[in-house]
């Protein structure tokens, strides 16, 4: 080969060296360099290329020293011997994804369909908590005394369940804020509920086993389902809650029911008794599971909840829930509590997919729990989220009338908008994101098109009342324009 | 249904409206107490159990508002007549577990194939640093810093692929340390190199696709595999690593290929040049991908490593490494560096399986690499980690010959040794566990009994000098002992 052969721009702004390197090794790995074959006297490129000598003589030390070349004293270097013929050109490939991961890969989760994260702290964006009212200083306190001194044991080799002092604290919130029938022992501390969904999925699905979803839902539950290779099948939902009828019309040997019973996602409802019995009954005979997804548990502002379907049988409910959205939703810090036979299986899985919880946050989670920050930041956002969903109802008495119909709810963090336009949801929340208010159309959580009905879904918990009051009377002038 | 009939041993430790609560939701549950059956009055309960009527009386109420009886005022109370009639005793199920959870319910990854945790600090336990030498006081006042102020941006919506300053440090790191060409925008932060492993197995392959590991291997990545539905085939590796004629022989079509050709793990050599371009090679023929597994990058003490595979090939390797071993366990941050077309995908299945990595720790991490600690930190315990094999290399060269021979590694965190001993290296660890020394039998990594050879696992990084004097003494006693 010439020196003439290696014809290469140089960058003024890159070390030269290296970029004679790579340019070499590139030649080598495509084939345009054979093994054996010898390389041109480094004398004879550097004038080639206008470089001192030593540039090149480093280049090719480092080819030299990565196994690309030999330098033979005295003949010259040549391109390894050993090396394979390479296939030249390995074209770089298409990727061949796998099955699962092309069947999730359109779909979005949670806040995540709104593609612009600034846009995600806009009212009337959902699901986000008033992180102005975080304790953040609590939480930076918290977390400085446990790291300035660590449990060194914990830190080597952590609990795959999570920490037992937070599972620990864990259990006393679950059992007086929910009456939940648990010990420590049953709860498994993972990242986050979409991390819990995903874990009872793969615990309990084969490839291709079915599992009833809620209809409108949760779109991350049907992914996470989805991710797992099982396939999600929509039950509709009505005043009651899930349709179990229709539920077993469609799909009677489900292996799981995936549920929302304290406040139905995204509706609001509360699954009756009948219907919580007649869900579990079925499991009972069709030897399912139920995955009880009490997402906004901690937000019930009037009465009190039925009791949990974990409680009302021992063997078929896994409940899961997350301390994100209380917290804050970068904490990803959720819990499954799984009844006692499948705590050991749970765990052995747990261990192949990410080892055990992060042990960084926990010990100040479990801190933040024990000493009673949690349930003050809860009481206090309680009183604040109830009277900001007072003054959205009233700002849609006055502003929204006759054009989108709110409904109160008993807790939660968003209402439901019925429309009564001629405009569809989807129309209403384009023309209303051009305006900077964001609202995501109820169609866009119905998984079946013969379910779907039009609405909005207005979430309230994370703004103040004056930004509420601004983006209503912006979107009172969207309702009321011809579409 | 007469009041004899609820017989009920009181709990003098727990509240007894709640136990006459519990025992009649059960009766109700379970068909003891029908739908429209009349329940005793309160009164007569009270009188048979010994308790105050009052009592009584918080029990029914609890029910009636949970919905399992109605208060008709002077008729008494009912079961509600909406409940289905229950499957009389739903039986507890046998946990019916995925085939998956089977698979590797019985295997164990990392240092977890020691039971007692107290053990895996013990010498010559392997895979741990030595947290006495992690400057905790920084760590702490990083995660302080930010958390007394932090980006609320970020705390609401975090970047699904880890945090932009993470990644960029992350990605600095890696140039200046393995010489990797990537960019930030490559780098997805995951909980953990297992994490990764497992995304890998769920974007890249289907049920029963099959995957070559290395033989003797990381038993977390066959059971990372195995939790994804893949099929992990064992294929031999020799003094240049991965026997890649070996692997097509047994399984031509495998989709992808896990290795550690940095160090491979166990046994620690290098994989030659011509090994990886030959494995590259196999891989373009195949349209099959490599999983470059660079679980110890950060500990070499002499020379410099090879260039990565992922440096060698345009779109077929993933690199996977973690932060966790250098810095302490429990951290639980890896990351994957992906080939561009792959980002996408990966994402979009990261979103699905955990939504994002959580956020507390990761500003800390990205200062804690920024900053220079990382560096300074590895510096130093560099020097330790490779004083520290040389110790156990003269111990060895004292205490144990000729039963134990063990070989020199220029990086990494433990050394293999090799049996010259009648007893097998199961029975050598299991005499001296009862000394309260740590030895991984070499035969437990080996997944395929022909290829099985016996030898001990000695970690030495996390112990100091005189821990590992101590237990060398003691080995040397297991030795000379005829078993």
């Amino acid at each position: 080969m010439s020196a003439a052969a290696i014809s290469l721009t140089l960058d003024p702004n890159r070390p030269r060296a290296d970029q004679v390197y790579r340019h070499l090794r590139e030649l080598i790995l495509t084939g345009g360099l054979a093994a054996g074959q010898r390389l041109p006297a480094t004398r004879t490129v550097a004038r080639s290329l206008g470089l001192s000598r030593n540039t090149v003589l480093a280049a090719y030390d480092r080819l030299a020293a990565d196994g690309f070349i030999d330098n033979r004293r005295g003949a010259g270097a040549f391109v390894s011997a050993d090396l394979p013929q390479t296939n030249a050109q390995r074209a770089a490939p298409r990727p061949a994804i796998s099955h699962r991961a092309r069947a999730v890969s359109a779909s979005k989760t949670g806040h995540q369909w709104i593609d612009d994260p600034a846009q995600r702290m806009l009212p009337f964006a959902a699901g986000i908590p008033d992180l102005s009212q975080f304790p953040f200083a609590v939480w930076a306190r918290l977390l400085a005394r446990h790291w300035r001194r660590p449990d060194l044991a914990e830190a080597y080799s952590p609990d795959p369940a999570g920490l037992p002092a937070l599972r620990h604290a864990i259990a006393g919130y679950l059992q007086s804020s929910r009456d939940l029938d648990c010990t420590p022992d049953q709860i498994i501390v993972v990242s986050g509920a979409q991390a819990a969904i995903d874990l009872v999925a793969r615990l309990l699905l084969n490839p291709g086993d079915t599992a009833w979803i809620e209809d409108p839902g949760y779109p991350g539950t049907a992914s996470a389902l989805l991710a797992a290779g099982a396939k999600p099948v929509p039950v509709p939902v009505d005043g009651a809650g899930l349709d179990v009828a229709a539920g077993i019309r469609t799909a009677p040997t489900a292996r799981l029911a995936c549920v929302t019973p304290t406040h139905q996602f995204p509706l609001g409802m509360t699954m009756s008794l009948p219907r919580r019995l007649e869900l579990l009954d079925w499991a009972s005979g069709a030897g399912a599971f139920v995955l009880e997804d009490d997402y906004d548990g901690e937000y019930r502002y009037t009465g009190k909840p039925l009791q949990p379907l974990f409680n009302l049988d021992h063997g078929r409910v896994i409940y899961i829930g997350s301390l994100s959205r209380a917290m804050f939703p970068g904490l990803r810090v959720g819990y499954l509590v799984v009844p006692a036979p499948l705590v050991g299986p749970a765990l052995a899985l747990r261990r192949h997919i990410d080892g055990h919880p992060a042990v960084t946050v926990q010990p100040a989670l479990a801190d933040f729990i024990a000493e009673g920050h949690f349930a003050a930041h809860l009481r206090r956002t309680r009183t604040i989220y109830a009277a900001r969903q007072d003054h959205l109802l009233d700002l849609a008495g006055t502003l929204w009338q006759p054009h989108l119909q709110l409904t109160r709810r008993d807790g939660g963090v968003h209402v439901i908008g019925r429309l009564n336009a001629p405009a569809t949801d989807r129309q209403i929340a384009g023309t209303a994101a051009q305006t900077g208010v964001v609202l995501r159309p109820l169609s866009t959580l119905h998984h079946a098109s013969r379910h779907r009905h039009d609405g909005l879904i207005l979430g309230y918990a994370g703004h103040p009342e004056a930004a509420l009051t601004d983006a209503a009377n912006t979107l009172a002038e969207v309702l009321r324009q011809p579409l």
